[in-house]
């Protein structure tokens, strides 16, 4: 519970989103790349959510409707896939369930830069990628470019790491989110998360985070729990970088490398309490001048 | 060997399965969900099983001829994947190959509902599924009732995650298992097996399982390699469940969360032993009265 | 740095690929099986390598032009993914990127023995298989052997494990290299690599590497990720096996069992030091006689 005068972007408002999270168990239904299903779901249970990973276009609108929160992340895309996302991301909107994008690889690959611009016509209240991805998603979107919507031209990353540093994106990530809607998050050594109106720096984490493959979704998954639980979407993608962050730097105390960091990561993430929170939350409010 | 006299449901009983699986190292055809196909064919490995994963029905078919068990499991569905365990299953009955289905998310979802009451059709030895997921499938294939075959109205759970208590779907286990002729297991906090004339309750197990995604799907798959040396279905499966709840009751004396846990659970199942199987089997017999 | 006059045989000019590279982290594209796409992504980000999985056809001809490697699984087979593996070895051909194929459990099904037939066509620089699946691989793509192409009759494995051992695939192994033109490693408790002219046997690796899934499927990624960095591809794939290995073995020093096993490789591999390899790598260079 936070201290009555304690600002949102503190360890205090960090930790009582996820007393939120672990007494209501929000029901957070995943469409993701076969790379992390299992990842991300385990780290949905770590944390004290429910995942569900439902993918097909015959299930995934009936299973987004009474989800709390709903994540679709464009790796390893497939039409069909892409179908179960169109889907689920419609029935989302319209049952006001709160979902997230991840554009994995958006920009590097034609086919599903327009998926990924297609979907945002649904209004995520949450978008997470890295520098490139966010850089290549807002030319991608801007009605007034020539090109729109069909190719990124060189902004692209090189597969799914990112050829920039996240302040390099941060033009782009406030007009990516005043023109959509959402809270946009570029995520790096340190990450942005902004409204347009307002911006957070999220601090934690560690380095080798980098060598385990799909942490990046495990965050945007986490973003997805948070939605369920924090109206506001600025502050769940800033509450949930510090999560997945903090829960990285406990973990990499105690690992040798990757894979250790990994199931570490997991323990990490179930043991996190709010004194560890309250301690080491690194989050800080910026003034977002004209950038 | 069990002593001539041990009762099939005591430890020596169940030490006996382990040691006829380690012998022959039944060749175990899974068609799993994307979430589980690692933790599946890890936990088949280590137990001494050959898992072999072929989905597609150009192949499963054939496969699931030659294969001494089949599992299939209705997570993460799709119509490709639904016409490959529609061919595997077939295609086990006619040869033989006994198999067992998992009916994940059963009664929250139309569509794998209607697949899963299709797949009854091919006489599954054994079913494994949580509570909401037996009383959902018992009342969506009892031609009595209306509506059978679609949905099961408000019995489905809350996603994957049950919301009812094993002992509620007794009644239901009893009268599917009667229906379908397989051996119907209810897992939980205590498992239950019945084939509708007998009750096995399984105390093995540890809470912290449920914060591991996948246990129940890796409790079917062993269940299938059990299938493959028990020719008694019922024995199969209880003796499956005893074996997955001592290794995670074992796992969780090293584990410090849910990342480990799973590590060392996998690490279980490979150094379980026969002694150990004999001290710490919880498996009890029980009358089934008119429930 | 190899040594002015060290063979390429040689520990030192292993340690010198895996320092190339960690230099240029190459940027691996893989399309492969459901059952190890997490570890296979993790094996290569703990190796220093950036792997990409992007398998739809729509994508993954564009993405195999402009990565330094590709690999092709035949693991968990479809027909969608078999056509997003056809269009990227032939792009990957055009782009003169170097490939490798693992024909896992060719010859045991039909249908992905077609397709496994049909990409030799776009000449792989690399092939890694078991000894069943290379003398399968073999004989199906003998054009003077009647049935080539279609079935390999008894030759195939049981499922995804060998029936044989690999020195009894080494007359096809030299056979299938010099009509396709890859070097064609057997893998087993001894590794043979050969390019038709030169034999290489790999002693590094531990017996309970056959109890973690996927480590065959670890391999071939690695060999993938050896050819963006070393030109002679029998050089590459016998670089990789030993690197595999050796990280095998130094894992198995502090495994319990195949869970911390398939944990400890990953930190293995990324902890995996120059020093290391030249004081334990087991690479020797024989005389390939007619066979």
């Amino acid at each position: 519970m936070p201290m009555p005068d304690s600002p949102p972007w503190s360890g205090d408002a960090v930790a009582a989103t996820l007393e939120r999270l672990r007494a209501r168990t929000p029901l957070v239904h995943s469409i993701t790349n076969l790379v992390v299903t299992n990842s991300t779901a385990n780290a949905l249970l770590a944390i004290g959510a429910s995942p569900a990973m439902v993918e097909a276009e015959e299930e995934s609108a009936a299973f987004a409707a009474i989800a709390d929160a709903l994540v679709i992340n464009l790796g390893t895309m497939t039409p069909q896939r892409a179908r179960g996302m169109e889907a689920a991301a419609a029935a989302a909107r319209q049952a006001a369930t709160p979902w997230v994008l991840d554009p994995v690889a958006v920009g590097a690959l034609g086919y599903r830069s327009r998926v990924a611009v297609g979907l945002l016509a649904h209004r995520p209240q949450a978008i997470r990628g890295n520098a490139s991805e966010i850089l290549a998603l807002e030319a991608l979107s801007d009605p007034d470019r020539p090109g729109a919507g069909r190719e990124a031209g060189n902004e692209g990353g090189r597969g799914v790491d990112s050829a920039h540093a996240p302040e390099a994106a941060l033009r782009s990530a406030r007009a990516l989110s005043l023109r959509t809607g959402a809270a946009v998050t570029v995520s790096g050594a340190v990450d942005l998360c902004t409204d347009g109106a307002r911006l957070f720096r999220v601090g934690n984490g560690h380095p080798m985070m980098t060598r385990v493959t799909g942490l990046g979704c495990t965050a945007t998954a986490l973003i997805g729990a948070c939605l369920a639980v924090e109206p506001d979407p600025l502050l769940a993608s800033a509450h949930a970088m510090v999560l997945v962050g903090l829960a990285g730097e406990l973990a990499a105390e105690r690992a040798r490398g990757p894979g250790s960091l990994q199931m570490e990561l997991l323990d990490a993430l179930y043991l996190l309490d709010g004194a560890t929170v309250i301690a080491r939350a690194s989050l800080t409010a910026d003034e977002l001048r004209a950038v």
